[in-house]
């Protein structure tokens, strides 16, 4: 008998962009899989430029969506993490070989053979996301999340949040008292802003323009430097230590290298389909550098219990909790 | 009566690249000054640079020369670390401010007001570099030359040698073991492989092809790479911890980010007068990131005493000492 059940998602067929509905099988609920009712899934940039195959890897169809919750229905046999009924998590890993030199490392998400969620191919099965009901996946990849996070505020956090937090901490720019810079406020970008706060970092947003009130007043960010606007840009030079670029699209680092101290680290997470340009001396001349990161290493958690989600921005509900903070993510409002 | 020397220099009037006889006046030996009688100077590819006004900054006429060793034939009354008749070496920095929050913390080199040896502005002065008889210079800015290194061979280090040293260390590539490219095999890439082999660690020229043998069995390095040759860049893939990349022309920098291990960086020390092409995925991709380091801080001292210097691969007198070692800088020939 065939155990595999029916699921149902909604599925991009070409590069228009559009969604429509689509039915599919699940893998048989393996020994070490749990299996999920999705209840929450967030949109992530990546989601986006997958469907509309922007880097040219879209496996039509593609169910969309890396940043899931559900609760567990079915566990396997050796499953020791979750029992049915749990709340648990999934971001964009599916698979890694847990055997790599940066599987080994704790850093399986540079694992070369890395199967996203969605969009990825394992040897029995295309992943399909969580723009679906029901989900599949080996517990290694999927967390569980604690009862007093509010749902739908913490989905975000499975990918642009835990991808900017360890950005950030991977490269050092955790510690209180920094001055960091974050370029772009959409998904990744608050929640930037929101970590950095938590942190007790001062945070300069820097954006193409529009968010000044949302940045300084509903995310609590320090300043607001609009990115076209020369004297702006310019009274800041020189002024933070770090600065997480957040934006996908091809862009001008020049003048964020000049925001930057001696030494200061440009972090980029946001991956632009063009080259950019990048005039070297502007490094040198600081002993400033250029970091990548990508997504995140389980190990950094998943933000638990930090205080921080992005449902300030996002929720019409945040807000109205004790102390001036979010009901729901206990951030400040 | 005018106590300033006369000097003579060899100096550019033009951006030919042709250099012809300069007479110039000294200033007067200050309190802080020392003066010294040119015995031996570097040719440094900035000096070629400059001279040629590649980077639009050149102030005629120019006398270059960068990596200069003297003998002190003046002192000022306040010099505390020089007296008359010792060995004295100047590399690019004249002046700094000494008192900016990058000088204090000992990184003069990215003070905003340096002053280069040469082709700079002093409020008392044009600086003439060391293509000259006689150069004055505040002795903060000189170092004192140990009567065992051979005096030829140390001139280079004064830029060349401290700039890559400085690079090394500053981005934590300078540890036994690991694993190092050196890209391009000029004044500063030849420096880069005799520091790397010195400090224990594994060494990779990638060159344009053509010094195999000088890379290899002169300078020790453990293995030769051709830039072009797709198949030598593609079996040494994800190898390096880091690498460090002299080349002041605009080339591809994406083989040389493949080459990276993750976490990899790769050092700029050369300075292309148009921008590179950053793909900037190719840095998240393996957490990698691109740094920049310019010339050098006095508190990594001009490695002394460390057993390497310049002269196995371009003065002939080379070699020839205990040990199989080279009887001028000790390093292995």
């Amino acid at each position: 008998m065939d155990q595999r059940e029916k699921a149902f998602g909604w599925a991009a067929r070409d590069s228009s962009g559009l969604l429509s509905p689509f039915s599919f099988t699940l893998r048989a609920n393996g020994e070490e899989d749990i299996t999920l009712k999705v209840l929450y899934c967030g949109v992530c940039h990546t989601d986006l430029s997958t469907i509309k195959n922007e880097w040219g890897n879209a496996q039509y169809p593609v169910v969309p969506g890396h940043e899931i919750i559900g609760v567990v229905t079915d566990i396997g046999l050796k499953v020791s993490n979750f029992k049915i009924g749990d709340i648990a998590g999934i971001g964009y890993i599916a698979f890694s070989c847990l055997s790599c030199e940066n599987c080994s490392s704790n850093f399986e998400n540079y694992c070369p053979k890395l199967v996203p969620s969605f969009n990825g191919t394992l040897p029995d099965e295309t992943t399909y996301g969580g723009f679906s009901n029901k989900i599949t996946i080996n517990e290694h990849f999927s967390v569980k999340i604690p009862e007093n996070l509010p749902l739908p505020g913490t989905a975000p956090l499975l990918c642009g949040g835990i991808t900017v937090y360890c950005a950030l901490k991977n490269y050092g720019l955790n510690r209180p008292g920094l001055h960091l810079g974050v370029v772009g406020l959409g998904g990744l970008g608050h929640l930037a802003v929101k970590f950095a706060k938590a942190l007790g970092m001062k945070v300069s947003v820097v954006s193409s323009g529009g968010k000044r009130e949302e940045a300084m007043k509903i995310l609590g960010a320090d300043s607001f430097l609009v990115r076209g606007n020369s004297e702006e840009i310019k009274a800041a030079q020189g002024t933070m230590d770090g600065i997480i670029d957040t934006v996908p699209a091809v862009h001008d680092i020049v003048p964020l290298i000049g925001l930057l101290k001696t030494h200061g680290k440009l972090l980029m997470v946001g991956s632009p389909d063009k080259p950019l340009e990048l005039p070297v001396y502007s490094l040198m001349s600081g002993g400033k550098s250029i970091g990548g990161s990508m997504i995140y290493r389980r190990r950094e958690g998943y933000a638990r219990n930090a205080k921080v989600c992005c449902c300030t921005s996002y929720n019409s509900r945040s807000g109205g909790g004790a102390n001036g903070l979010c009901q729901y993510c206990y951030g400040a409002t």
